[in-house]
């Protein structure tokens, strides 16, 4: 089944929101191997929406429509709809008793543009919204599949999940093939080298396929198999894993969307340690990291953003005569902090960057992108240089991402080379 | 001039990566008026990119390309270039020497795969990449522009303001209307309320466009006005922001994407204030924000993540029996945390946040999403309760905006009444 999403609004259009209902829709119906070849974006326009559902309607199985479907005058979506398969509208009760229902729960009265939402398309079906006063529309023709959902993300999500999804599974009976992906989540190492790492891809892949997703804290490596039966497709992905892990194992954290806080949270967890941080450039972002995580509160005691000197020697300990001699962002003072740091939370594990993130407070000796990261447990206090970047935020990412990573390194008895 | 946004890769299409680019390059266009009336998304697929390119062509005055100019074997976007431009791949000697600058700087060998992305089409121009090794393509042909970028955003970013921009507006002269957009930054107020603080739509309008655009964070009031001249279109702006400002004054911050850590910043910078700041359930969400602004070392003294009891009571000096009678979440125990972070810290102003940002944590007098903000300067401490959803991550947005909001009220003499 060949399929298309098209989101309609000026926000995306114009870049003002981000495009995260036909990123849903894609994920969803990949994942019951609906063949999206593309998507569009189209503004809320009646000849650029008409030209779109002609367009789509004649190279797809099945169009997928989200936006435009609300109360008020730039909501055309509905009309177009009717238009493009020369229908007309007609109400349906359960949607007017889905309106009133809504308005009651929130204590006020439907109003007439409300109302006006219970008619839809003669010969559709509706798809009921929980959530919205907007109905999704569900249409079948010359053999094909229309559907349009409000543009909403949280109203769209339920339509897809409680109906679109099974009503489409439904269809989609004895596939002559299984389609299965895993992604590995790799990190501390450059696309490039971790593409010659694997060595000849064709020869690892017999036939799957394989998509470098870089970004600024890692490489995503995603596998797709397809086979003639789940247990074979299932077999040859893990018998790729194996082969990606033989050649770049330590670089890989974790799958399929896991984030590397998570999979250090864990590992704190399952092992009842508790970690305390201390951050200087990164101002709170490694920290704010790993709280993201629920239940974080069992393995971070807490964290110290030293951004002056005064509070990295007043809180922390530093030796104001450490940073005299090597200043505040040197191996020396990075071990400090995580000595201090450990040693007044009484945590077992003590966390410490301190660097330069740009765009200013270069010297000529120390540029932007410089970062000592440091860690001490009971045992032993080390401390790491790192040389990223020019840009202040993607600066903070990659620091605390490789501090993240050392953490992990270090937990698992993984080596901190490159 | 009439444009189309085309994003090449899997991962977009699949749902894996949100679609950041098109929305960047959409604000953009729309900022210097380029009509984009539609982006379409498509697959790292040769046929499927040599079809967008060919109908994109045809029916656009300008085609921008993102995506596929990476250097391993799934980056096909360069070959389709070649191919559908007729053209062919020479070696640009400049890209080259920025590829070896940039691996010399992290200290690393150009990698064979890597040289081969300083070879372009012929007859392109080079959008040189500063931060990375693939570069830009910019092809004039048949009066109509041809750009292809890679797909990291912040290379695309920096190739589109330093390059696309500039460029492009040198060929937009002589437009016979003038729109203008003027977006305003709002926080602390739902949409429909600001709906109705606005009045009569229409009548305050007056032809010119509005639309609301509402986040976790706030809602952005977009105005478009287009005249004939650009006099008489800045000042109907004018106007209208001027009437909406004098609706909801209060809970306008800023505006064109101006971040409120950014007002708050540039207050403190002025008024040559230091702050220091004491969080729990942000867990270092707030200093994070402060500290993204460049030169917040200037007014940002020290931070500190106080997740445990016994931090709050050893760093901050909250009184342990506090903490026993009215609970860490307490309107009490915010207020000492400002008041401690402020004293040991010795900056003109203490802020703190503690609160129960989910899932867990909840307790029958203090549900999810309780939040309370203390904010003390030489002459006042004060506190204030806030209660906010369900959603952690969201939760932790919600209150820090709220805290710097609060903050920015603070220092302008501004109600912190709703």
């Amino acid at each position: 089944m060949k399929a298309h999403i098209i989101t309609i609004g000026d926000e995306i259009l114009i870049g003002q929101t981000l495009n995260t209902n036909a990123a849903y829709i894609g994920e969803k119906l990949i994942g019951i191997q609906v063949n999206v070849s593309k998507t569009s974006v189209v503004g809320d326009d009646h000849d650029d929406i008409m030209n779109e559902f002609k367009n789509t309607w004649a190279k797809n199985d099945l169009v997928v429509v989200t936006g435009g479907l609300g109360p008020t005058h730039d909501d055309i979506t509905k009309n177009c709809i009717v238009k493009f398969f020369k229908t007309e509208l007609i109400q349906n009760d359960d949607v007017l008793e889905d309106i009133k229902r809504i308005f009651q729960k929130r204590g006020r009265e439907v109003r007439k543009v409300n109302e006006s939402q219970a008619l839809v398309p003669k010969n559709s079906e509706v798809i009921r919204n929980e959530l919205g006063t907007a109905p999704g529309i569900w249409i079948e023709k010359e053999g094909k599949i229309f559907i349009a959902m409000p543009g909403v993300p949280y109203e769209m999500h339920a339509m897809m999940d409680s109906f679109v999804i099974p009503k489409l599974k439904e269809k989609l009976v004895d596939l002559p093939t299984i389609q299965k992906q895993v992604t590995l989540e790799t990190t501390g190492i450059p696309e490039s080298f971790l593409f010659e790492r694997l060595g000849n891809i064709s020869e690892l892949l017999d036939g799957a396929k394989l998509a470098f997703l870089p970004s600024p804290i890692g490489v995503r490596l995603r596998i797709t198999v397809t086979e003639k039966t789940e247990e074979d497709t299932l077999n040859k992905l893990s018998e790729i894993e194996q082969k990606i892990r033989s050649k770049a194992g330590r670089f890989i954290f974790g799958r399929d969307g896991e984030k590397l806080e998570e999979v250090v949270g864990r590992i704190l967890h399952d092992r009842a340690l508790k970690i305390a941080v201390a951050e200087s450039c990164t101002g709170g972002y490694l920290s704010n990291l790993i709280t993201h995580v629920s239940g974080s509160s069992n393995y971070f005691e807490r964290g110290v953003i030293a951004y002056s000197n005064a509070s990295k020697v007043e809180i922390l300990k530093v030796d104001e005569d450490t940073i005299s001699e090597y200043g505040s962002v040197s191996l020396e003072v990075a071990k400090q902090m995580a000595e201090g740091i450990k040693s007044i939370s009484g945590t077992d594990l003590g966390m410490s960057v301190t660097g330069i993130m740009g765009p200013t407070g270069a010297t000529e000796s120390k540029p932007i992108g410089l970062v000592y990261i440091g860690l001490c447990d009971e045992n032993i206090c080390l401390a790491k240089k790192f040389i990223f970047g020019e840009e202040r935020y993607i600066n903070k990412q990659r620091t605390s991402q490789a501090a993240l990573e050392m953490l992990r390194r270090h937990l698992l008895g993984i080596s901190l080379d490159d």
